[in-house]
């Protein structure tokens, strides 16, 4: 077999067999396929698609390509949850614990932040002395003596997918979804829960610009997930806002914790309980309304709460920061941004500008590996479809640098639009995917 | 400007500007774009193709990336010749001593074979003592004193092109028109001639394999020389057959000879005749039917062949064996291929099965700087076309080594196909085509 003929076989639109999708993947881990073929490869695929059934199989031989983690020693039915990326998107902080507070494991592996999006890793390292490197042995013991832990991915996890996804990267072929869809499910198959909770992001600030993409997108990662056997179910949620008002590490710590105590924003707690009672449904804890309903019990007696500060002090966290955010090392400085011009309604605010701003505070990362400030970041006093008047503050910039003000605020001020008609609200929530089919909420 | 965004935007099927284009080659030629960022914009522009306008700028921008031969000095209307490949296809060595003997001068640079295809070089080397590597000084004086001379091309013209092909070599990006064409007329613009006749050869032992694809190749390149100030025009012809009955270097000579001295096979005659004179057509000879008579009267008179004597022994070579091609020496071993099964007519003979059987007998190439056999080769006794009988001898295969001669016949064969119905013969020349348009002959 020859990596040529693969590529050429692709190149002309023909499907890929399970022997040569394995013999491109693995030997290109095995440093014997060099960048440059398996580059051509990807662009071929970018442009001539892959089947199901090849991204199911591309799927597979990635997630066989390191570690497997086996969760099966560990009591219940273990469940998963995996965002397609956001900005200010600090769900899994207050959702997890909710969905292991009504007595479902979670054993998580997240990512940490890179562009425009955050990572719950980067995250849950605001919290001071938080360690999210576990050995093997920690992370279990911790899922079975508190039901909880979230820990950042081992390097092992899935490694074909991590040697492709850098070189997707710097070759303008992450954006396709057969791609996308085995990259994520690669790494949530290696992570080896029982149950799997997507939500899909769509939006100015995620992969997926519109409904028929994104939803296109989850089709085929439950279908992935079916394939092995695993519950599979995808939320499309709205990424054309953030969540909340808080973009940044410790800022949105702060406001996830919020919601856990009850008083978060109205659309970060209301999608934050759609998604960990979907979890509970894949747990197989009844119908989505009783999950819902337990998921909102677990919030308001305050037992979800207390389970996240379990979890933070197993890992060495300081839950003092937890219970009172100002205690939070806060930025030494702000800025606020305020209207220019005429009255009117936000009618963009694009995200991934939010977003960009956001990592030239020091809140991201330029490229991997740069440090970050976790107390830098954004607070949103006016969000998509407000009305505004001149004077009046858009948001917050934090820094411990007052020179990053500036581009910034050039940053943030370029995908923003004031004008005089009211932009319609999008939804929270689009639509829910299962084995089933397609239900648009 | 970044690599990542020109990719992206072929990707999404835009059309390059200069810059980009510019940027993305000189890159890759200084080392400052890796291997894999080129072989993702191969593919991009493999799958989304390119306009004729950034055609014309990946040329000039490749043949501007090496050096580029000042041919001004020399006087008369230069005029160059090109074959896009094939087996057993020796016209230059017919056409361009036919072409000087008209008077008008040919300074010309050919290739070597690769695949399964020949080059004019290492026929030429065939002949014993015969130098293809001159000084541009020694080039230059010869043209001048005899009006003829053919070299091996300096690895330093059109650079560009050398890296990048050698990357679509291994990425399967190879046939695509556009690239084909740029990368064909880069280097005939910096070969520097002020006319331009480019053989686009068609059928089962060429790149393009219908009329439609070869058109377009021919009139992209004759776009692009027209483009460039050079006068342009190519001939279609057919490749769905070799011409004439050899193929392997010393032996496609000994053919070549034979064409000057008016005792060639007629099809080979008929296409050295027809090229020569839209060669001196180009280069302000009059119409292609005085032309064509000039042609025909150099051929019959002897200068032509006396003008290839003169190059060869200008650039060292022992001219005896072009006079009787018996002194050549001859390979050990010669084996005959009959007919087996049923009588009937050649339907199928696959000519880049015949073209790899001959490399595999040592006449070519299986990968760049092999040592080539000059005595090796094959003489088809029948062709495509030709009614044959069990028994009746095929073909003859000339080889140093026995051993050689099993494998061969293998490729051979799984290219024959033998069947009642007798074939169309197809035409010599398909088509004509220039700046003012595409002449079907």
């Amino acid at each position: 077999m020859r990596m040529y003929d693969i590529i050429a076989k692709k190149r002309d639109g023909a499907a890929l067999t399970e022997a040569e999708i394995a013999f491109a993947v693995n030997g290109y881990v095995a440093g014997e396929i060099p960048d440059y073929q398996m580059s051509a490869l990807l662009m071929a695929i970018y442009l001539r698609g892959m089947t199901d059934a090849e991204t199911v199989t591309l799927t597979e031989v990635m997630a066989r390509s390191g570690e497997q983690v086996d969760l099966s020693g560990l009591p219940g039915v273990k469940v998963d949850k995996h965002s397609t990326g956001g900005v200010g998107d600090k769900t899994t902080l207050a959702v997890a614990p909710i969905v292991a507070a009504c007595g479902v494991p979670v054993a998580k592996m997240s990512g940490r932040g890179l562009g425009h999006t955050g990572g719950t890793i980067d995250k849950m390292e605001a919290v001071p002395g938080t360690r999210t490197s576990l050995s093997q042995q920690e992370f279990f013991d911790q899922v079975r003596r508190i039901g909880l832990a979230v820990i950042g991915q081992s390097g092992q996890i899935a490694a074909a997918d991590k040697k492709i996804y850098a070189l997707r990267d710097v070759t303008a072929t992450v954006g396709c979804i057969p791609l996308i869809a085995s990259s994520i499910m690669s790494k949530k198959l290696a992570a080896g829960s029982d149950a799997i909770l997507l939500d899909v992001t769509m939006g100015s600030g995620a992969f997926m610009q519109d409904l028929d993409s994104a939803i296109e997108l989850a089709r085929l990662m439950v279908s992935i997930g079916t394939a092995h056997g695993r519950r599979t179910a995808a939320l499309i949620t709205d990424m054309d806002k953030p969540l909340g008002r808080n973009v940044g590490n410790a800022l949105e710590v702060a406001e996830s914790m919020a919601v856990l105590q009850g008083c978060g924003p109205a659309d970060l707690t209301a999608v934050c309980l759609q998604l960990a009672a979907n979890m509970l449904a894949l747990a197989g804890r009844g119908d989505l309304r009783s999950c819902r309903a337990r998921a909102e019990r677990a919030l308001h007696d305050g037992t979800a709460f207390e389970k996240c500060c379990q979890m933070f002090a197993a890992q060495g966290g300081d839950t003092r920061v937890l219970r009172d955010p100002g205690l939070f090392a806060g930025a030494k400085y702000s800025y606020d941004l305020t209207v220019r011009g005429e009255a009117g309604y936000i009618t963009a605010n694009d995200v991934e500008k939010i977003g960009n701003a956001s990592v030239l505070l020091g809140a991201g990362r330029l490229k991997k590996g740069d440090a970050i400030d976790p107390a830098a970041g954004i607070t949103l006093h006016k969000k998509l479809g407000d009305a505004v008047r001149p004077g009046d503050v858009l948001c917050t910039f934090y820094a411990n640098d007052p020179a990053l003000f500036a581009a910034a605020e050039q940053m943030y001020r370029s995908g923003l639009v004031i004008c005089a008609q009211k932009p319609a609200d999008p939804p929270l929530v689009y639509a829910r995917v299962t084995a089933a089919g397609v239900e648009r909420l």
